[in-house]
């Protein structure tokens, strides 16, 4: 029998992070009588007097959101990460070692009215919440090691506020997904002499397997590693290795590639499609000056639904004490999401 | 101001995954009003005529479940892994790599009632289930690499079907975690020439701040690193390699073990605590001649709950790209499990 990887089980390996995980295609079929979720269609208010996201809205904290009319960013008020506090002692012992961890967390609206998103914005409006990450990497990035923008969207992924907005972590430290994925990256950079995600984005769109968009400057993909069943990737055309490095022409593209994304997900399951996403680029704050033409800015998706707007895919026992697994092939899934239209359902 | 681990900020160190996490014990106090989860409390009846798992019922596959006693294995109607099929074509290029992935599948049944769990059991029924997964792990383990037993508790963890029972993945592959955990605890031993894992318990019956429960032979604790809120190990007094190498007194109270630690998790929160768990002991199959002197047998329980019995860690967004992060400090929880009464609420 012929080798099928839409048939048949195999192990597919994730050179970002150095680990593999199984594909079993045949599973695909299995019925599934486990927990369903409750999936958002519902629309919700322009602006809610108790949603402390909205213009004028006071919040827990007792500060005022203000009438904001573009994108606001603040700084969280239950921050997981503070600029200061004391260090903890040194320990000599292997098995209890404690480092300091110095950060700040912030809040970036995208926009005033809270029935808007990505797919319902004018090109202009999410341009300018490109824009206020920009100017964000750019500000924490002067300072930080490490600042994370990302999002989650949907209450199935711990969101509990549904007005548009993401978050940003910047840290001290440089946090073990990125600092894997930058090792990684210079392995490969030191044996190939290329960025890793530059070569790997040409021979996507040479195979054109796992496409799902593509414009003049940006490819959303599903990586042929991907763990989620509908994880997507955005890489760019033209190398770069930060997100502060985009020009105008990558920043206008990527707004539309945003929206067409996002538009692709929720015309899958016909729902509000819940995600976390974020971006990763070269380490920034005390590695500026450093030379990083290893690595290539990307963004992530990672959305939990499986099967249908309440059937999600379970990372449980065997992911977690095992290994990732997953059944609908990465080709299967990117097949599925590149047929869908590119604006969204009414 | 003096530095206080359960107030202050800072990053602890996995020494089996070689990861870091963030532990923000300042942010316990945040308020949440996002998504819950339904915990069942729920009485199921002994026998459902409709349930596969019980005695006598045909299941999808048309298979019957035999007039069993008491523990009951069978292959996996629908196995994520096979023990046959075609292997994928090697491939010279390093972004595409796939190996071949061979395995088995099964499901063990603790009991023939489904109204049953560890806690209700006899600790000769308990007993009869660590022998079955002995039994398994000796037959398995003769062909397999890696024998995974664990168990998805709850619907919340994914298991769409309340027959108490586990299941095994065994593999002709090492799978990501405990390879990784394998090099770990391998570099350890290199240097300090005794097992990391003997050390660590040794360490953490001296320090006793994360001390769950203890008899002659075992030790729950939530680890130093843990990630989960209410994650925690179970560690032997005496070292033993694999699971197989268990005594009859080890045997015993592991049974009684095993018992306690699910009393305490249901009486936490008053629930039928979700959670999954399993067993890592040093690899099998073609690795069984070979020396493992590094490895220590252990069992993990990863519980998603964090406030009570509908409110859950969500790990998304900073957890999926950047690092896993905790509010609650593992010597709180420890604690919060230790005063838990040994026996379960009626
Ligand atoms: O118990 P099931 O139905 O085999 O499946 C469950 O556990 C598996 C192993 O952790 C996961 O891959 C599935 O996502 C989960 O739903
Ligand atoms: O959005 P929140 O309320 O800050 O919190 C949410 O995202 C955080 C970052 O991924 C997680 O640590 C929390 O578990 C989740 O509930």
């Amino acid at each position: 029998m012929a080798f099928n990887p839409n048939e048949h089980q195999h192990l597919r390996y994730n050179p970002l992070k150095d680990e593999w995980l199984v594909v079993s295609p045949h599973r695909a079929l299995r019925p599934w009588s486990g927990q369903t979720e409750t999936t958002s269609t519902e629309e919700v208010p322009r602006f809610d007097p108790n949603n402390p996201l909205c213009p004028g809205v006071t919040r827990t904290s007792g500060k005022v959101t203000p009438n904001y009319e573009s994108t606001y960013v603040f700084t969280n008020d239950f921050p997981a990460l503070l600029q200061e506090g004391p260090d903890p002692p040194k320990s000599d012992d292997p098995l209890f070692q404690a480092k300091p961890a110095k950060g700040t967390c912030r809040v970036i609206c995208y926009h005033p009215h809270t029935d808007v998103y990505f797919t319902s914005l004018t090109v202009k409006e999410v341009v300018a919440v490109v824009d206020e990450w920009l100017r964000q990497m750019e500000e924490l990035g002067r300072d930080y090691l490490w600042v994370q923008i990302f999002e989650n969207r949907g209450a199935m992924m711990g969101c509990s506020n549904p007005h548009p907005h993401c978050q940003i972590w910047a840290s001290s430290f440089f946090p073990n997904e990125p600092r894997i994925k930058d090792g990684n990256l210079r392995k490969y950079y030191d044996k190939y002499k290329r960025p890793m995600l530059q070569d790997y984005v040409e021979k996507e769109l040479q195979k054109r397997e796992r496409i799902v968009y593509e414009n003049d400057e940006w490819v959303v993909l599903v990586p042929y590693w991907a763990v989620w069943p509908f994880e997507t990737m955005v890489l760019p055309k033209r190398q770069i290795q930060r997100f502060t490095d985009v020009d105008c022409k990558q920043k206008e593209a990527l707004a539309k590639t945003l929206q067409v994304t996002v538009a692709k997900y929720d015309n899958l399951f016909k729902c509000k499609f819940p995600y976390s996403m974020g971006w990763h680029g070269a380490p920034t704050g005390p590695l500026l000056g450093e030379c990083h033409p290893y690595w290539t800015f990307h963004g992530m998706y990672y959305p939990p639904l499986l099967r249908s707007a309440t059937v999600k895919k379970f990372m449980v026992g065997y992911e977690l004490l095992a290994q990732a697994q997953r059944d609908l092939t990465a080709e299967k899934a990117a097949g599925l999401l590149r047929e869908q239209p590119e604006t969204r359902f009414a």
